[in-house]
């Protein structure tokens, strides 16, 4: 049998470290130096639904996947894989379900041929804020509902991210009435896209690597991808000047750690903890990330590349709200489990919305119009 | 020499699993039972700013606590002191700096009296809201300038919390011009304080708990303390029934676990890792916790207590900004060091509210404009 002093020096104890590995502190707290790397760990296969070139979304994934080797002293080691590596981007969440892969990180919006409720655990058209949708699904019943919807597909799923608000999109013509939207050909994702097609819009579905030849080549009039710091990247502002605001269909748009259930319930508590705490690091350093670049990117979009910021006007953004609420409900009505989800949701949002009226929204109009514009 | 499966079976391991206890995991991935009390073990001495009883504020100084042990497999253990345990509230700092204590957790502007630079990294008025402040910490420059402020006192700085934007406060009369500030006597927190007081406020200072009997008693008419959740806690609402918003002094209010240097610098790379992630998921979850309980709480004081939510009127509003950045532009003359934390978060306030207005506020608006008042 080894002796303490032994194990923490590393003399003699290469079976054992080769097994446990893990952090070196001395009882006195100082470091010591232990190998981390253990023949024990398990290599999880994480697909993405974002490249790793995306920004924000791509690092995000690397670094949640360090963050849980970290955690676990490298019991566990997710070894992420791009689109189309395992599994393409909207097939990730079969692939889990299934085991032929063993996590996935993406937004749930892209599953929602399994189960409308899954719109509601991204982002939907005037619904809750990054901020509120945590709150909802931690201390609001989100999650227990979450469980449920998503065990019915052997996967548990935990929040991990988000983008903060996105923009309403880039746009070649201006917007000035309800009826230019009629026969605009725009690339718009999931209910805000259901939304303006019922208001005359034709939506295209394509992803991002496709807008900017779209949009080069006039088959597309307008496209949203996700805010400043993402639609810098692509150079959509090369062809579209006119970028409007607010995005009404995406308030937030939340990401997904998704688990394989089975492996989920074999974990040990302690590593599930251990999961759940990383995902809620990394959503907070995602949300930071993306509100420090995106504030960074629109001041280079507006001073650099001559972008035209435009409001839609009152009336376009009263027929997208009214009508975004009327497919909602028509949502809720899809099966019982997302009418549980909707009415949840919708009650949070009600009390969500009466809180930040007098909080963000006050405060925000309050130093928007005292602060002289950035 | 031990074989791995006798050490994971636990069978003949007892010292060296005293020694290095973890979370077991099989190399099938399967759960196996490893004792976590562990001799190496370290105890940090937490010294927490609020009260156990405190409302999200004394539960997440435990819930931190619990994250670095879990995260460390307990081989650092931090128990958490009370205000007047190890040292009163304020003198947490102190306690820190000199040794006495391991850790606080508490608000930077609390040790204004050090140096007025540390408001900046807990909340000012016309500041940056809970998102924006960790972005400018994360990825705008912040931490480096907070890590520069802390050195000189020994301590390195983290931020792992944030209660959201507070309200304008509870007042037993209405204010209806600035004029009505004269002569109040307020309870409220640091510059905000001294930004009513410019406006001919009287401004006292008193910890939380002895406010309600201070408004009972008539010796102050009015009083700030965080927003509903906490504030109903306390039952302000039983005297005071006008209850003002937005809150220009406190957009937000973040939580330091500021960590001895000596300690922190001895620790290895991958504990400083872990004690940061275990941070930002706190922060990630107590600013959820604040967002859910505070709508909850407002339901409950506008619908039980006939509570009246009254917003301040622009004229004074429009004083209170006004003077604001007045009060943070001497405030920022105080020191080389206060001037270069005020140009940097300032520098990044124009940008964030340059964003802010396309993004939050004008998605709050419509949404504000849109669904019926909660």
């Amino acid at each position: 049998m080894m002796h303490r002093r032994d194990f923490l020096t590393g003399a003699s104890a290469g079976a054992v470290i080769g097994t446990v590995a893990g952090y070196g502190l001395a009882a006195d707290g100082r470091k010591t130096v232990i190998p981390s790397a253990s023949p024990s760990s398990r290599e999880l296969r994480l697909v993405s639904a974002w490249a790793k070139e995306t920004p924000g979304l791509g690092p995000s994934s690397e670094r949640l996947a360090k963050r849980i080797a970290d955690a676990t002293a490298g019991r566990l080691r997710a070894k992420v894989y791009g689109p189309g590596e395992i599994a393409p981007a909207f097939g990730s969440f079969d692939a889990v379900s299934s085991g032929a892969a063993d996590m996935y990180y993406g937004p749930e919006y892209y599953w929602q041929g399994k189960s409308r409720a899954y719109n509601f655990f991204a982002s939907v058209p005037l619904g809750l804020t990054a901020i509120e949708l945590g709150a909802w699904i931690r201390f609001g019943g989100g999650q227990a509902l979450w469980d449920e919807l998503s065990a019915g597909f052997n996967i548990k799923p935990i929040l991990a991210g988000n983008s903060g608000a996105q923009m309403g999109g880039w746009y070649t013509k201006e917007i000035r009435a309800v009826e230019d939207l009629k026969g605009l050909r725009i690339r718009v994702q999931g209910i805000g896209g259901e939304v303006m097609r019922r208001l005359g819009a034709s939506v295209v579905a394509m992803p991002g690597s496709e807008i900017l030849g779209a949009l080069e080549a006039g088959s597309i009039d307008a496209a949203e991808w996700i805010g400043p710091w993402g639609d810098l990247a692509f150079g959509f502002h090369k062809v579209a000047k006119n970028y409007y605001y607010p995005g009404f269909h995406e308030p937030c748009a939340a990401v997904t750690l998704g688990i394989n259930k089975k492996l989920w319930d074999d974990l040990a508590p302690e590593q599930r903890g251990l999961i759940e705490m990383c995902a809620a690091a990394e959503n907070d350093m995602l949300h930071a990330e993306f509100a420090a670049n995106n504030a960074k990117a629109l001041v280079t979009l507006i001073g650099q590349h001559q972008v035209q910021l435009r409001r839609f006007p009152d009336s376009v953004l009263s027929a997208l709200a009214k009508m975004s609420e009327d497919v909602l409900t028509e949502v809720a009505s899809a099966d019982d489990m997302t009418k549980r989800v909707y009415e949840s949701y919708t009650d949070f949002r009600k009390m969500a919305t009466a809180w930040s009226e007098v909080s963000d929204r006050a405060y925000l109009e309050l130093r928007g119009t005292t602060l002289p514009a950035g």
